[in-house]
């Protein structure tokens, strides 16, 4: 079996390097890229996402994934080799329910989308962004129909983010949560001695916003030999392995709260990112466990830390 | 013939997409990766470049070249058709010679030996390098022995630069061009006349030196939409398509001229890609003619404009 799970390794950690290329492309184009690159840049991303999704879905995988179902067995559940075998069933099962046209197409028309969302933003003109947005859905749609139907058409969706989640479980849960945090809030606001956040407001320019942001962000274990941190439109956190992840978030001259908290959130989904064991590097368990727990992460430090009174 | 031709086309195109992004990806390196990510780069690059090298030398590009033989020769010379059938033979004659492993192999060592050419040169110390260096020779070696044995070994490197021109030519007209420019050079410099340079010379920070290149680029063709300028340690032009150019230059804040001529040269190489015909754009022919071409205009703006009284 150990032949057959190399190989398995070999292809998933090539399928990995190009996801990893994919992650930069998307970095690149929201953070450094001339505005004129956006149409070639669709296209390049497009004609990796058919490639990434050629490789992972090539029937050898499949193969060696049915040889390997009574090694996976043989180990524990929770070991790196089953679960490895494990999450790739999961991912090759559903990728291999998309055809590789639509895959593309799905990419193209983000990358497109993007493009066209940064200039209705900075003019303030939905227009320019609805068809964009009408498109976003109707790819969204046919990606649905790729699947056996759910009891709501956002489970498809949703089980990309929390694997196995279903829509009616996360209403449920936010229900509960709204219940108690709702007069939470009401009461917490009624009683008007909040803290004054005064001292976030004032005039910040950017370049001393973003060396305030590296000095808060050193200690948090962000280092110049692993991490960059960019200023973009909307902040996002993304990486092309554990060694190198890149931070964004954005400067208002008359807030810091928004640069400083950006980066705190962002540099927490970096750090979960960056805690990853080196021995899972090229392989699809190297990345958070689900986006909640993603989300905790970047929580933790913006608010338990970042807005904590020691901090 | 013309559905045959479209077949090309496409595949060309996808094949064009990946190369622009390995592009991006070497600018990356160069220009914005945080130093621990050589490792990782390293491997991205050799699985790019394996899968660039799988669908390019696939066996379908070789038959539809076959096929479009007639039509190629149907076609005047010059015509972007049969140029870009002729080219497309050349690439794919040679590339199918290199072994998939020998070709991800040099750029994984490649990308490796820039990581740590970086270091070695911070350093001053050489023997960080050394071991990389003898590598490259080695592989470049293999990579010889991949063609047909030449008059002289390098031969076969410079065709990848200069198609179909050798040592001894390159050899005879640099000793021509030596014969008369020694002596003229020499005579200029006894004459004892020479044009000040001190200008040049004293103290300029780093982003007000940015700030002039640009000034000094624009009346070129620079312009925000399609073009980046971005430090880094040696000077280079690269890019992902017509409208998405990018260019390096250094800041010696004791000299200015490093980062201007610098820049201004870069801006040439620039210039003759963001010339090229939309037409053109993800095909093989979306590319300098040669390399020779490519550095005439590179200094053609360094030195014959951007040296110039006027300028």
């Amino acid at each position: 079996m150990e032949t057959q799970f190399n190989e398995l390794k070999q292809r998933l950690a090539e399928v990995s390097d190009l996801n990893a290329i994919m992650s930069i492309l998307g970095w690149d184009q929201e953070v450094m890229m001339p505005r004129a690159g956006t149409a070639g840049r669709a296209e390049q991303r497009a004609t990796l996402s058919r490639v990434i999704h050629e490789k992972f879905t090539s029937p050898a995988v499949g193969q060696l994934l049915e040889t390997l179902r009574p090694y996976e067995e043989s180990q524990p559940y929770d070991s790196d080799a089953a679960s490895l075998i494990r999450v790739t069933r999961g991912d090759y099962d559903k990728e291999c329910r998309i055809p590789a046209d639509l895959r593309a197409e799905m990419t193209r028309s983000a990358s497109q989308a993007y493009g066209a969302w940064v200039e209705a933003r900075q003019k303030a003109d939905f227009a320019l962004f609805a068809p964009h947005l009408e498109q976003q859905l109707a790819l969204k749609r046919h990606y649905i129909a790729c699947f056996p139907p759910a009891a709501n058409p956002y489970d498809v969706l949703l089980d990309d983010f929390e694997r196995g989640m279903t829509t009616a479980e996360v209403s449920a849960v936010f229900a509960a949560l709204k219940a108690d945090l709702v007069p939470l809030i009401r009461a917490i606001s009624a009683r008007g001695d909040a803290v004054s956040a005064d001292c976030l407001h004032g005039y910040f320019p950017a370049a001393q916003q973003q060396a305030f942001c590296l000095e808060m962000l050193e200690p948090l274990g962000f280092s110049a030999a692993s991490w960059r941190l960019d200023p973009t439109v909307h902040p996002f956190s993304t990486g092309a392995g554990i060694l190198d992840r890149r931070i964004t978030t954005r400067y208002h001259e008359d807030y810091v709260g928004a640069a400083l908290f950006g980066a705190l959130h962002e540099c927490g989904h970096g750090l979960y990112e960056f805690g990853v064991s080196p021995t899972l590097e090229r392989t699809p368990l190297c990345r958070g466990a689900s986006y909640a727990m993603h989300e905790s992460q970047s929580r933790l430090w913006e608010n338990l830390v970042g807005r904590s009174r020691t901090f």
